[in-house]
């Protein structure tokens, strides 16, 4: 396949310039595999693909792409939820598979120095070879890269005890809009000399420059991890077992999930049903319990629970092979609903305003989708929900967003109501750019595209995604 | 006395009428006071303190502000060490010390929304009085503001456990230099819905706006906490003692300081040597042990430690007061030194770099401060280190700036030489402003000026501060 007609052979000439021949790709699978995340709202259609091995190539990239007026998407693992990674308008797809690699450790720092196409799952793995811990973890660890986690500031499942991936960026090496290259913080601690740049470029979508390289802190392992399932009779429940726990007991992990995710989850046959009763919630919770008195404190607030009625039934992990199934009950979630194309909310307001919140959003997908299957769950330790919701098999995709597209404003006035987010951990990208005004002030996204002129006079970067300008 | 000349009585007036005329001082004593910070170097000379009790207030008087093209100087607690709230050029100084409230807790979410004038050691008592912690903690807290700590992202001596007071911060209410009021983030853990604004604003020095109010995140106090002071041969033995402890335990506090840093404090009369050998320098590490094995690993691994001869002596806390009192070594010596008028230097690298980082610098400070006092202290488990150099008494003040200012060079140089930091805590200022460069590079700098342009176009926020425009 020719290359689309904007782009021209000149440009091809010089990009292939700078990474070479093999890692520029103009073929249609490429495309088609390069130019989209894990949506399916927008058909991707970028002109080019290219593979640059180093930040300077970066560099050298995006000044061509100023010069020529090119629009660029940064890509990583292409596991986005929000269309933020999508290339539909003929960009140059800029892919950071080729920069995996560790750049340094810093034992003494308990930090690693990364390209920010590594993976995830890479990076767990490494720092546990070096004896310490990266907890940032989610369903898609396994082909989700750290620049792409930084690009929406990604949270997980262990975000209650361990932050946001924010929390973790010691330092960044970014090539800006303009195709500077800027070190910024470096790996430091504390380093109070000026603005902290790098906190624009963590959740900033790529549409200020591309994250090269990240210093990245690492933790100490956790000792001797216990999972509680918990079955819970309603949403009412779910918060007052949360305060029970986290009073007495420092946990890693408060998630929710509805007997319809755990259902879809069963569907898939890997794993089987934690205790028999089938409850209306269920509650997945984790701690460290390296001394004994942890254990009996768990023992005696699971008891309270129950006496309260706030738990039906639960499970308590007996090895790490359990503790791995238990956990495979939430994170096998978004898999198993996968083929139902679900139309994916990410929404969260403060942990105060989740039982008032959680109300309201319930009545509203009740009365207005009454013929489609909600599938709930979520960090809710976190205030924050996923509701999916559900295409029938008989709907057409396109009929079925368009209407989820109604019903999001219900939602969305309610998460404005609470002072809430209309993303919590997925970014805006495409797909939630119509109602980033939910969340932003007015005052608030004209400072932000002043921001964007700032690194990015030409507009570059991920145009069309987090606001149009 | 009546007021400078610069500032008209037009202007004086609207600013009465925006806060009533007894919240306006011109008077000379109130102009010394509250223009000034905890820096000498600089002569204060504000033309008028203002004291807003509310946000809008203070987006009266930044327009107001823009108006006359009068400069802003915000003021907290006066506390700084970078001269970063001295009013030298006849500003208007914009104190915040009756914005000093509690507007709403929420106990589920473990957060505090208040105003920014709030004391720290006041937010500290208010979270204890709630069950709760709030863990930014340092030698000034008795007289700091939230609103500077914010400014300059303040650290202290639990960043090893807690981070910095960015880490505390959820939400903030700021009034840009346009003067328009903005709610960043709202208290919410996850919201990804473009540019993180709030961490501009923190370690901004107020530069690009006034913060007027915080959502702060409060942590579970902690448990039966425990604190050690060992005594150490050299600085080579530093380093393997936190890495010994690092290991097994989870330290909430490592400091060092050096034996004249202890005689100092101990001149003061308030306590006592913590053990009968002097020794060249002093480590302070604490720890929670609310159950006994850990309180094993600690006596194991000090044994360790002093046959490794890293340790010469030491003792550990036996209760409350002892572990106070231990504190106070460590705690006072900012105060203890202060008669002395310091040059204080404030400087990070990564911990992997501070042995090799300390040598050179203990030479540079040996060759050039050959009469000098050299005082040795800081945050050590997090590379942070506050040489002070202490003036002679028969020295002139302006003769021992010089003198510091020509070996600061040397020092900065070094800093530059290990990727480190000019300023780990203390923000730049206008005592560190001629250094920013040591840190920051060129294009850093023209995108922080090119940041500030877009939230204070007329340069009214603490103009002179960070870097000249």
């Amino acid at each position: 396949m020719n290359a689309p007609v904007h782009i021209s052979e000149d440009f091809l000439t010089s990009i292939r310039s700078i990474v070479g021949e093999q890692r520029v790709k103009t073929d249609h699978d490429s495309l088609m595999t390069w130019g989209k995340d894990h949506t399916k709202h927008f058909d991707p259609n970028p002109s080019v693909v290219v593979f640059p091995a180093t930040t300077e190539e970066v560099a050298e990239l995006v000044k061509l792409a100023n010069q020529y007026h090119i629009a660029i998407t940064p890509s990583g693992g292409r596991t986005g939820l929000s269309a933020g990674a999508v290339a539909a308008n003929g960009e140059m797809v800029i892919s950071l598979d080729r920069m995996n690699k560790v750049l340094n450790f810093y034992p003494a720092d308990r930090m690693v120095h990364i390209q920010a196409g590594m993976i995830t799952e890479q990076l767990q793995n490494y720092a546990e070879e070096q004896g310490f811990y990266y907890p940032v973890d989610f369903a898609s660890s396994g082909s989700s890269q750290l620049g792409g986690n930084i690009g929406t500031n990604a949270g997980g499942i262990k975000v209650i005890k361990y932050g946001m991936t924010r929390n973790w960026i010691l330092g960044l090496t970014v090539v800006t809009g303009k195709g500077d290259i800027l070190h910024l913080n470096k790996g430091m601690i504390k380093n109070a000399t000026g603005y902290a740049l790098q906190h624009l470029f963590i959740g900033g979508e790529g549409t200020l420059g591309i994250v090269t390289e990240a210093e990245i802190k690492l933790e100490r392992q956790p000792h001797d991890l216990q999972v509680l399932v918990l079955g819970v009779p309603d949403f009412d429940a779910i918060m007052p077992i949360l305060h029970a726990f986290q009073s007495k007991i420092d946990l890693t992990a408060f998630e929710f999930f509805g007997e319809l995710a755990m259902q879809k989850v069963l569907d898939n046959g890997h794993v089987q049903r934690p205790f028999e009763t089938a409850c209306p919630f269920y509650v997945l919770l984790e701690f460290e319990a390296p001394y004994e008195p942890i254990m009996d404190k768990a023992m005696e607030i699971f008891e309270h629970c129950m006496e309260q009625g706030w738990v039906l039934d639960g499970v308590m992990s007996q090895n790490l092979e359990q503790l791995h199934n238990l956990w495979r009950l939430r994170e096998d979630i978004s898999e198993s609903i996968a083929p139902f194309i679900p139309y994916k909310n990410d929404i969260s307001v403060l942990i105060t305003h989740v039982p008032a919140f959680i109300k309201e959003i319930d009545d509203i997908v009740t009365a207005n989708y009454p013929d489609f299957e909600i599938c709930w769950f979520g960090h809710i330790g976190d205030g924050n929900l996923h509701l999916n919701i559900l295409k029938p098999a008989d709907l057409n995709k396109d009929e079925f967003f368009a209407k989820c597209q109604v019903v999001n404003k219900y939602v969305f006035e309610t998460v404005k109501k609470y002072n809430g987010s209309i993303s919590a951990e997925h970014g805006v990208g495409m797909t939630k750019k119509p109602y980033l005004g939910y969340s932003r002030s007015a005052e608030e996204i004209e400072y932000m595209k002043a921001l964007k002129k700032v690194f990015d006079p030409n507009d570059v970067m991920n145009p069309g995604k987090l606001f149009d300008l």
